[in-house]
């Protein structure tokens, strides 16, 4: 059995268990008390209290250790004092139990990180897996299983893996306020043994989730992540909110858990290489997790919505909303008004809304959204009603429609004297409801977003033989010729280069590689030549070669001189930048850009975690605003992509093969139309 | 007595009017009942219903006609049919009525022009100002006046004026799930007779309405309309929202009133220079509508938020949020860090969020905000309870520390045994609860926004002698010499220009104004002069000028040729672009840009509507993504932005001297570090 198979196993253990130790004092208003009588309230029987006074709940016996619990015991659930966690998991283990939720603080974020290590080695030795310390508990509504002081939510399909307990508690409260079920709560606070990765791999198994939300502020192993994250998203939708966005955010982050938040861009680079979607607030991850979920029987095609209204303001706004999602809301064929208009009164509106007016009626609505849904890949429909008339013929009017046609529908249900039973109706019938037409327009816009086949995985790092790193270490940055060199052996086209280390040499190359050239200076002290004079021009004959050779040998007086490189004159073309960074969570990343104002004022760069393969490199070659300089506008040549992807695809394994690169700098590469050269190149070496 | 103060006398009648008639049926569920009801059932006593049958609702006495009801009446409430309503108008205003709300629809929305026009000729001659038709009623919350069939909010000091009537209702729905109070509801439908504009007169003059908040689909007489909202704002915040910002949106809204909307970023720019706020939807505008009107006798300063919190993960993403909106989220000093010390236990978070952790009592919240509000211009406070336990004492002491401080604070409040009373406290002390931090972020944005000056009146059309213009109508464009001669009228920098009719002249000309000189085709049948080979640079002799001036001569042959324009060869410079437009709601509107990729592919183009003066003109200026490119970015020189805005402040006056010119692009001028020539200029006539 793997070590993936042995956690899958313990985390099924932990959410479905038979037997359940609660250790901790169960004194009024303490924790043991609360979740003991939270359990025994949503059906558990066997749960058994772990404390100093053997003390139960509700006249039932306690006991002083957990191996003296008599009964089979799968999950302990760990409230009481830090200090006496671990040995309370030893003794867990001895009685066999294999899984714990460890919601018990003063570990690592309260200064404490042997007491940590010591639970981690108690842990591993008892064979228990874990999630916690200082986590907020665990949550599984299909066995009503609520070990959490959270809120606990309806029953449902949506499951949430939260880093912050408190989020939970929000989520939870507010999914119940949009009245969306919810499936399992799994919070997991310093993450020191069960963490984000395992959990994910967890949930994107599991049978009874169909969509994903998480909550995270910052990702340890982010490699072993991203690939659980391709994962999950090949099988279910995953929604994201990652914390600490802005500088405020990641400090206050930082002190919520004492952990340094990855750069914002690398973590957005990453959520759309994995192909999970990035909320803001947990309002929006509410929004598209409810629409999500209601369409995943659905038929989906594409991304054509038709919206029916009974009022043209908030009909417009929702129209408005969809452009902005990028929905279509297309004017309805001829065939589609002509049956419309036999059905509706001649006031109504048939552009896209159709506007029924006031005067709609339940059947009318019905009529038209099921004419609608055969035409539309989608629908929303808006309902404005008045205070003293009922909503409910509405709502199930709306419910006939989408089951007859089984195409993802999405309300806005306001006023009416049975408002919130028509609610409640439509979304027990999979047609979610949100607070305006313009959430519902996000809500279809999530559904309408699984249509296609599931993202492609993330190339996997290639097997391929170690070649060693050909350089001495100790470097701070590799020489021109070092650089070059290394980009050579991975294929990417360099402009001819040859180093010369004497004025004969000098003109020899030069006359090899053909006038005129380009001479640079080749010193470890020097790290911006053109700011000393260390960079010629057009250098037209063996005699200005020789000349120039003893001239740039000067520039290098005191300093390091390891010769001249020359190459040729390149052609003008467009520029570009090529660069790689190494994240601190992620691994390498690829970067790309047009040069100069673009990347320094306009900040027009994409980003994409390494490795990437053509296709890869020809969608963040795609990522930039300013791509139409690449393709030929304004009369410009079109540059040759391809060759630029061939190149970006071929540097992204650079840094996975040598690890002693933390970061390179192809300023600026050439673009052609036929082709592309590095005209500059930077690599640094790690400290 | 002044047109204007006519409709604000005649809108205050309306909005508090002693005798109310309600002319239409009083059959149960018809309009004339619902309303009659409504009337009655909110305290009002002088309802008096008029109808065919003199039917009248609970058993009162009805009338045939408004002239027959003894009594005074003061508003007219029209939803009989309308075909009925001109002459049931005149009748009304025999009986002396000042003023109607017409509901009643079937006018020009519905194909009956020539109706709307008889009834607007009924209402004036018979001295009755009117809202409507094909509105949705008015709303005053002040003294019970429920006419319309819209819900009913909880009175408060947030008005709300709408094109929509439905949007109405969703507003006022969503203000009460919001527990925002509100005060007025003003519908005008079609609008024939008072308006937006009339509408908004009034509440920017309205004592008991501290915040307005409107619903518009499309304006009429944009300018009158900028001249109020600059006015309101500069009284109290003004929240607008504008649908049809798409083009799907702007189609549906076509659809629904009939009119074309006016090009969106047009709108934005308007909004903008009248310092309105642009929400996107209600509950955007709720929430900063909720975080003004609670804020409206609060001191407020600078935008240093400080945030309070018992749970970690909230804190982060409200943080974040704070950051997107500019706001500042500053640590605390040492002053205040160790008096915060002092109050808090060990564990709390010192940073900024200051996390009292779960363990927080009321008596922590009220000690920390107090002490917080001291130190920062505002706070967000969070509160996320356990299901079994109370939030109001925490409400209590929020609202203590608020008072003791006066100044704005919103708060999140989440889950408790008493939730929704705690919130209902918080509310009804201009404490506004908000459904996530992050939207209580929102709502002291809004409410810290107002701590400036109020923002200046924008520069009225100066009275200036009406200069007539120069060129003979029906013209398309005016040759490039006329309009550099506009320009030179208007003192705008230009090049020394002259134009040459024969070689000779050109000769004169060329060395008149000093070699090289530059020299293109006058034609009216050539627009686009570079593509036909109409222009040339770098004429360096008598010869070459004589020479040029023939082959320039061919390139027109068979065509209009007025001439050759020559002008000194200018140094080279930044390269920027300036328009006009005129836009068909609000008039003349000035564009400023970089050119070429900037404008075109970028689409960085900062637009504001004219009249402006050169501190606008910097404003506008400053709008710009690129603005770097101007400032000496990159080792660039910085371009005398002085000399530019006056240029553009010149150049902003042209189209309301000329009411002939429908476009003006002078592409490209030329900044120095010392000045800006106009390159080149095309000025369009008007159809």
């Amino acid at each position: 059995m793997s070590l993936t198979d042995s956690s899958m196993e313990a985390i099924r253990t932990m959410l479905y268990p038979e037997g359940v130790a609660v250790v901790g004092s169960v004194s009024p208003g303490k924790l043991g008390e609360v979740i003991s009588h939270r359990l025994l309230g949503a059906g558990y029987q066997n749960v058994y209290n772990v404390n100093p006074k053997a003390a139960g709940v509700d006249g039932k016996a306690g006991f002083r250790m957990v191996s003296e619990i008599p009964d089979p015991v799968d999950l302990c659930i760990f409230v009481c004092p830090a200090a006496t966690v671990p040995d309370m998991v030893r003794d867990a283990g001895r009685k066999g139990v294999k899984s714990a939720v460890v919601i018990s603080s003063g570990f690592s974020e309260a200064g404490h990180p042997e007491l940590e290590q010591e639970l981690q080695k108690a842990a591993a030795e008892s064979g228990i897996r874990y999630v916690g310390p200082n986590c907020a508990g665990i949550l599984n509504t299909a066995c009503g299983l609520i070990a959490t002081l959270e809120v606990a939510p309806r029953p449902g399909r949506v499951s949430l893996l939260s880093q912050s307990g408190a989020f939970g508690g929000t989520f939870m409260d507010a999914a119940n306020a949009a009245g969306m079920g919810m499936g399992k709560f799994l919070s997991y606070g310093n993450g020191s043994d069960l963490n984000d990765t395992a959990l994910l791999e967890y949930l994107s198994r599991d049978p009874d989730t169909d969509v994903i939300c998480m909550y995270l502020e910052n990702v340890k192993g982010g490699r072993r992540f991203m690939k659980a994250l391709t994962e999950a998203v090949s099988r279910k939708p995953v929604l994201v909110i990652k914390s600490g966005r802005t500088e405020n955010g990641a400090r206050a982050a930082q002190s919520h858990t004492g952990a340094m938040a990855g750069s914002d861009r690398v973590y957005d680079a990453v959520f759309s290489r994995c192909g999970a979607v990035r909320a803001e607030t947990f309002e929006e991850m509410i929004d598209l997790a409810k629409g999500l979920a209601a369409s995943v029987h659905a038929v989906r095609l594409g991304r054509r919505v038709g919206i029916l209204t009974n009022s043209g303001g908030p009909g417009v706004l929702t129209s408005d909303r969809c452009s902005d999602l990028g929905l279509e809301v297309p004017m309805p064929e001829k065939q589609l008004k002509e049956d419309l208009s036999s059905i509706l009164p001649s006031f109504a509106g048939l552009a896209n809304p159709i506007d029924v007016t006031v005067e709609g009626t339940p059947a009318l609505y019905q009529q038209c959204l099921e004419r609608m849904l055969d035409d539309y890949d989608a629908a929303i429909v808006i309902y404005v009603g008045t205070p003293y008339l009922k909503a409910l013929p509405y709502a199930e009017a709306v419910v006939a429609a989408r089951q007859s046609r089984n195409k993802p529908v999405a309300v806005y249900f306001a006023v009416g004297s049975d408002i919130e039973e028509a609610k409640a109706y439509l979304g027990a019938h999979d047609v979610p409801c949100y607070p305006s037409g313009e959430r519902a327009a996000s809500g279809i816009s999530a559904a309408l977003s699984r249509t296609g086949a599931a993202p492609a995985a993330a190339a996997g790092n290639a097997a391929e033989a170690f070649v060693p790193f050909p350089y001495e270490k100790g470097h701070g940055a590799l020489l021109e010729p070092e650089a070059m060199g290394v980009l050579d052996s991975l294929g990417i086209g360099t402009p001819k280069h040859l180093v010369a280390h004497s004025p004969e040499e000098a003109a020899a190359a030069a006359e090899s590689i053909g006038f005129p050239v380009c001479m640079k200076i080749v010193s470890r002290d020097i790290l911006h030549k053109s700011d000393v004079g260390g960079v010629r021009l057009g250098v037209a004959s063996r005699e200005q070669a020789e000349q120039t050779f003893r001239e740039l040998e000067k520039v290098c007086a005191g300093k390091d001189f390891s010769g001249v490189i020359l190459y040729p004159m390149l052609k003008k073309g467009t520029e570009v930048i090529l660069g790689m960074i190494r994240d601190a969570t992620f691994g390498p990343v690829c970067l790309f850009g047009l040069g100069g104002i673009f990347t320094e004022i306009l900040k027009d760069v994409g980003m994409m975690p390494a490795p990437l393969d053509k296709a890869d490199a020809d969608r963040l070659i795609r990522s930039i605003r300013t791509l139409p300089l690449l393709t030929g506008a304004r009369g410009g040549a079109a540059c040759d992509l391809e060759s630029l992807a061939d190149m970006i695809a071929k540097l992204s394994n650079l840094m996975d093969r040598y690890p002693e690169i933390r970061e390179v700098d192809l300023n600026p590469v050439i673009c052609y139309p036929d082709g592309a050269l590095v005209a500059d190149a930077r690599m640094i070496l790690g400290s």
